[in-house]
């Protein structure tokens, strides 16, 4: 059952980074690495920070998933100007799952509240944050203009108090893993966002002060 | 104690990377982000070297100053173009602790100067280029026109030889950070630099040759 | 033995990085640390994964290619508009090798066929990857006008095969390397690519569907 959703989540993250690939021009070997990468790289980093050997590569099923999601990328390929949409689409669905996932895993590996919440949110950003790394974009994660690690903190916090308060069962973490979903979702769509990091900055309107690297033409 | 000086230290590096959050235009939750990451990141992979859980995700204390960081730049934001000036001395600051900190855990844990200088090393630059890199930006590390390894490298160096002769202590240590610190400030000052990779190449103006990627506007 | 050919693999990756870092403009500092990050990545990853510390950071020997080719770098600097094929010839002939080696590493370890040619290919194509990305460039391995990953896979499906047939030796370890490397070499040169991600655009001419980053500008 956990590693269904493991693997469900995995697919949803692979399919994230396929598109990336395609939206970059890449190759269908690129675009499974690229997959392996978003799919698994929270996971493994998550994993690494616990001490022990990722479960990824005990069992090759994990692999599965970024094989199916570059060949349902290769065959069924959308208009380019959805690309990016269908990506941070996703990336959500991923995102809700593994905050989910990632902090109940750190909670049976008895570390502390605090501690298990933020291998949640690393688990459940990092895939995405590897995928936009090495595709060399800037991460979505730091896209002003939306509620990102927000979304997975509200996912990861929940799963703590429900696993505190005895209440963790399949259904409080789907309903969790939706939450954590449509609060990214949601911020896609209506412009939430929190306020910036400069904080008495007025909001930049297409370039970014003080920007110097290369910046998504959507900003 | 020891403690105490790593706080800080993520502290420095910490502020660092929550200015590059402002600098880039990221928001508040990014910039606790990229703060986290420069200031962890480099102890996260030196302990993930050593081969032991890192010791960041054992005690919640170590994320209080990223969170700190975040909001002090959130209150007291420079003007912009200043930022990448307060960014390298925050950066040297940690730069000169961690080099000291870093090749002493790797002496503790017995292995060969040569090793724990460059495991000194890899804490005290691990931080600011994995800020860099998430950033997508070219690593300040890579700069040509300033000194920035070799100033961890003389910290380091002088930390093991320390260690070794059985003088280290809280004075010399803090003595040797402040050396780093200071070579790396003033090579920024003075423009101090070493000579460049392809060695028969006059130093450029204003663009690289076979550069391809995005540059720094001051490179 | 083995150990000399790891060194021979090393090298060659370690001056790719240096050269990465003379096309960028870097200085004599950060081109051996490139060398060192192209040369030992990803075999550090590798052995991260294998949850085993990492063998280079036991012997200092392994940090001897790298200093040498920063040095070689610096000494012989090919002309410019060189750089790059030179970087993909020492890039493929570090991958060819290193495709046997890691598959062979992780084999001994008893990990199942499948898992030990993914660890073969990640430990070919890691060191260039981080190579690239700490660089900011988009990395050589998701060109999509040539073979890089699925070279690897060759090697490493080889080896895995020879291996368990009882027929590796250091002959057959050399021949599978060198096809590899040939693989790899020929594709650069006559044009093989394997299909796009996304399967029914047309392969774009000096420009990608969709891209937002920095392109390369032979691409």
């Amino acid at each position: 059952m956990y590693i269904l959703i493991e693997l469900v989540g995995i697919f949803f993250f692979a399919v994230a980074g396929s598109l990336m690939a395609a939206r970059r021009g890449f190759d269908l070997v690129g675009s499974a690495f690229l997959g392996g990468v978003c799919g698994l790289g929270g996971g493994v980093v998550r994993d690494l920070i616990l001490n022990e050997s990722p479960a990824t590569f005990q069992h090759p099923i994990y692999f599965v998933p970024p094989a199916l999601a570059a060949l349902c990328v290769y065959a069924f390929t959308p208009a380019v100007k959805k690309l990016h949409r269908l990506i941070q689409l996703f990336d959500a669905a991923g995102l809700g799952l593994f905050c989910v996932t990632g902090t109940l895993k750190a909670l049976e590996h008895h570390f502390n509240p605090v501690t298990a919440v933020l291998l949640g949110i690393i688990t459940s950003v990092g895939g995405g944050l590897l995928r936009d790394v090495i595709s060399n974009v800037t991460p979505d994660l730091f896209n002003p203009r939306d509620i990102y690690a927000m979304a997975a903190m509200v996912g990861s916090a929940l799963t703590a108090v429900a696993w505190h308060a005895g209440l963790m069962n399949a259904a409080v973490g789907a309903g969790i893993a939706a939450l954590a979903f449509i609060i990214r979702v949601a911020s896609l769509r209506f412009g939430w966002s929190v306020p910036l990091a400069a904080g008495h900055w007025h909001r930049p309107n297409h370039s970014t002060p003080g920007s110097d690297g290369p910046q998504r033409h959507y900003f």
